[in-house]
């Protein structure tokens, strides 16, 4: 049973989303997470830009008309001006839509969560510095594979030094959905994601290079320094790249590849990583995320399951249901909204909030675009290492 | 996304729950199925036989104090009376538990969606027969592996003849949770399961060997006559079956195994349903059960995936989310929620219900008693094969 | 490096061969196994039942024309009388051309390698009793699966406890290539395995029922007292069993299925065996014999490999190459003839034979006459439990 | 059957070994490899550089002591002048001792086959050049991967256009054997894998490295261009590369990865390639080399096996026994041996050689040592791009 949800709270957090309206993706994916532990109720929203189509996704999700708003800039300061106004909100679309509502709702005093990657640019991104630390409230970055038990399990081995000292990570993030032109259709999800307008300097690389990353941080712990890149857009016609090869050197002495590829033939989602120490190893597949290998050296490899023998707290408490019950993507999703509830919860009632609880921060959504500009700027400079900032 | 979900329905269906009080397990696993969809909303309880515990419960939930009842006769009879009162109810409670509360509710002109197997016995499970009849309410029961995508598109393949005339089916579903005495610890879900009184003749074969035989009726759509059936208790003191050989004869010719056993060191949740026709096979695993093999004859095997290429509209309409991004268990387990939901709207509106619209029934409670029924006597007559009832 | 090879001993064991000219399969399996370590040299042959491709056969084996013979009687005969004639002889012919030849061999003082099933029934194999005591030779059945390194493994950690006491048993062979009617297209291999006159009585069940059962018998070393069986023949005009359920009860009181079938689209040898105690679990599967799992009750499961950690001395003594270099079905045959070649040289040179030493004999071939004949008989008895002679 | 296989041909060819004497590895590989197929018959030796070890080890394997030779030059300078001499020599030894034998018997009229990489450095492997020319024999070198059946079947694959134009290759070979400092401990494997004066100046690229290069050049059949390297060596004290990651352009524009590495626990002998073309993909992983996945874009992943449906001639000329009966290293390391004996007994008779025979050649070990001379390079000058020279 998650943390969250072992209390299946009586008080719901209210929550408002900006974006998410008919033909959207995601935006289904974050309200079916929040309301998986029942720590939410959805009671507004600014679903689209075009005032016609927000109201008729409003109506959809059976909202109240008066909280279905044409822009987020009204959502916020109504909200903001009512007593049950919503006290987070969940900010689903494209990349350079992302820093104008974050900033609107935390000037308005509401908890913001924002899905990835953080901006079009680290700049832009930056603006949220100052912003965050003067509104005093929480801003998370929907990096969900963080949220899967496994992956937690995974971070707290090698924070246990399960593995030894760290030497070597393969992180490899394969899809084939962009193997031909599909931005040529109008596909909408594939039209926003290959344009520098709205997605920023990054294709591959931002839409999924940056889960790699910060999935891989999220474990290890230990700062990447430097990356040497190299880009590659293989379709005719794109704009962005769509194949990743990345060169990582760690803070330890540890090297690291994360390869990225949106052109690749019979793979659906194939996030996969694989780290290895001195007494170690673990990898961890996420199209079938309840087993995860440990290799010690020397040692059969063993098979750990989710809520299976050797589970840690740490990996327990994202879990609802016993080991052998497949929990998938969802769940993992849910998982970050229900931590984030933990500590809207701890806010709200001014409590300490849990160690345990752990979700991406604004902290990771500007290593996240600093790692794509790293890239970019390396990969133009024919693989050049570049130092990552810090 | 599911059919159901594809209309973020804005009336939730009011409904109660019978168990599922502190200390349950599946009670947590129903209500996580009916919220993912939004097509209920729970609000009333007899969550638990002590009333202490029952209202502790219930708050917990955060449902209404007038809400939360002591038994499941008073909560019928008051909710019959609101005119808010629940459309449905989920009994959640241990097998001698079920009847008495699905008649209750019935009678009360409510909804029944009941946990499996049905009952104690096929005698107590027909007294439902006349009362389902007469309530003219749906009557559900959650064998809730029939809910998930790729068991939808295995059957409706073999509907289809993708695999030609069936001739062999292999069942198997090995668990390792009672392969000690865990019942004479003190452990709730043991201590009911291997209980006569509480769960019926059978032990293994009532808690999972049904949920294997629910599921090859429901994938193959083929009758079994005649069943031969090798029934063992292996750990010591152990009341009930905990490892089942059974052996089946179909209408078409067809030969099948089922194998369910507890008993089985390393093996958390191994339902897997292998089809073999005259022209092609399927081989479906639970615990990774966003693929599925398919082969057929002289021709490379084949992964099918949920939401990947080849998907039939019966599988894609179970689906929430793209291909690689894995669903699980309770995706399965809410899939049949939604599709009791769009019953139970169709008879609220009096609309008529889409045929693609399935889930488990009365008569397939009443089938899974009589296989359990007719495997504890073919074992007791030293595996002879017996007729099963029709 | 295999026990055999590691002395790749200088003076190899003169042998011939009975079957195995132009056309058929076993008979050049039977010929790498014999040369892949070294321990023989093919020198004779009466590879046909036709004269005129017995020579030709020969011929393009290299073997001097002079010990091409036309019939295994002269074979033996003549064989017997030379100096350098040949110290064992590897038959590879039919069922029912296994007994003859073998007496013949016998008498003649030359030991014998027999290709499975035994025989054509018990009482024919029975024959050979009286012959190979009287002869005092050697008597080895290939049944090879026992040769590969893991299923040594597997033996040897049963037989140390390793999984406690054994309960349950689940093999399976199931195949595909005679999921159409081959036998009547000429196919020889489908021709003669289907025709009940070269088979004898049974079809999948002594083709490769035989194969499943000896493995288990290997492993297990508890003798199987009961079986109850049902045989299925689905392809139109097939004179013998294609599908095989059985069921078996051991003398210790586990539990067991064997199901082995040829009628299984996608199944191209299936062969796999799941041992399950009261304390761990093994699994191993032929298609990737170089792995096998060891779940403990309570931990883990591990992955053993061929060679990797925790290899016993019994699977490292046939094991040629390091882990991670696969190793496969020839190395297996391969392994059962240098077992019985060091036991042809201790024979030869009167020195005791290392009791690590184990390849199928008489009475492994007279067990799988008996399983095949009880399997037939419970079948027509409609299931009925039969005691396995002892 | 293999091509060879099929005339398990009456006249062996003569063959002799230098090095593969006691406590090697590899020699006994090559033994194993050049018997299966019964292709040639080992004669003649200087199996150690220590005179005793190698009269010693050449009488454990049966050779005449005539033919048992202290030195390489003595062998080369007597076998060429017996009338019953060797045809071929097999070169078994560390990689600074593979050009001098190879010089001397190319010299002596005799056939070289030598194990890889070709030497310790791209100018000394240059000295085989005109030698060979010169000698007019075959010079071949046993990446011995090239040899498995569906590793040919890729080939013929993406030579016929099934993935459309290549865009990205993948190769991982990690094992974990050096995982810890056991140069230090006197084991000789890795002694001379890590000294530069006996292995050249690669550690893990040149040991492994050039198998994964050499693999990913025979399927593509495209030249790489360009390659950018980052070697890094883990254990203290090592004095060669033990992770080396690898960024390679191919002449068409397709982009790679070469992994390998020889510190990452539970990876034995990881070798796996995964090649992206526009319209579908090939997945083999060498541990299990029997199955191959293909993805054709849009369409479920099929998994080919070894024999099974879509077998190319080009594979099923590799292979000899059916699908299902797993071949594995030895094998393919047969095979090469195999295709050798087809070009060696061609030139015998001056017959025309059948072109579907293919074995690495000087050219594929000239290209092994470019790669590895250049990945150092790139190494050292921080991951610059090198042109890779043709």
């Amino acid at each position: 049973m998650t943390a969250a949800a072992q209390t299946e709270y009586p008080r719901r957090i209210r929550i408002g989303m900006v974006g998410g309206g008919e033909g959207a993706f995601i935006g289904a994916v974050h309200r079916i997470a929040l309301r998986l532990d029942d720590q939410y109720e959805l009671v507004a929203g600014a679903l689209s830009s075009t005032p016609e189509r927000a109201l008729r996704s409003g109506a959809a999700l059976g909202l109240d008309p008066n909280r279905t708003y044409a822009t987020y800039e009204e959502m916020a300061k109504r909200e903001a001006r009512r007593k049950d106004g919503i006290e987070a909100v969940a900010i689903v679309t494209p990349n350079n839509m992302h820093v104008g509502p974050a900033l609107a709702f935390l000037k308005a005093g509401i908890h913001v969560i924002c899905d990835k990657p953080l901006s079009t640019s680290l700049k832009e991104g930056n603006k949220l510095l100052s912003a965050v630390a003067a509104s005093g409230k929480i801003f998370a970055l929907t990096h969900n594979y963080t949220g899967y038990p496994l992956v937690r399990q995974a971070r707290a081995m090698v924070a246990a030094s399960a593995l030894g000292e760290i030497r070597v990570l393969q992180v490899e993030y394969p899809q084939d959905w962009l193997s031909e032109d599909l931005e040529s259709t109008g596909q909408k999800q594939a039209a926003w994601r290959t344009d520098p307008a709205r997605s920023g300097a990054g294709g591959a690389i931002g839409d999924i290079g940056t889960h790699a990353y910060n999935l891989a941080d999220f474990i290890l712990g230990i700062p990447a320094v430097q990356i040497s890149a190299e880009l590659t857009s293989f379709v005719p016609g794109r704009r962005l790249d769509d194949n990743c090869q990345i060169s990582l050197r760690y803070a330890n002495g540890a090297r690291g590849t994360i390869w990225v590829s949106q052109v690749c033939p019979g793979q659906e989602n194939g996030l996969k990583i694989r780290i290895f120490g001195s007494k170690g190893a673990l990898e961890w597949v996420q199209a079938n995320p309840n087993v995860m290998t440990f290799s010690k050296l020397g040692q059969p490899p063993q098979t750990l399951t989710r809520g299976g023998p050797g589970t840690l707290p740490a990996s327990a408490r994202m879990s609802r249901i016993p080991a052998g019950h497949p929990e998938g993507y969802l769940e993992g999703f849910a998982n970050i909204y229900s931590e984030i509830a933990l500590a809207i919860r701890a806010a709200r009632d001014g409590s300490p909030l849990d160690p345990a609880v752990m979700f991406p921060s604004l902290q990771d959504g500007l290593k996240g675009m600093a790692f794509i500009e790293t890239a970019v700027a390396s990969s133009k400079k024919d693989g050049k290492w570049l130092d990552l900032p810090r």
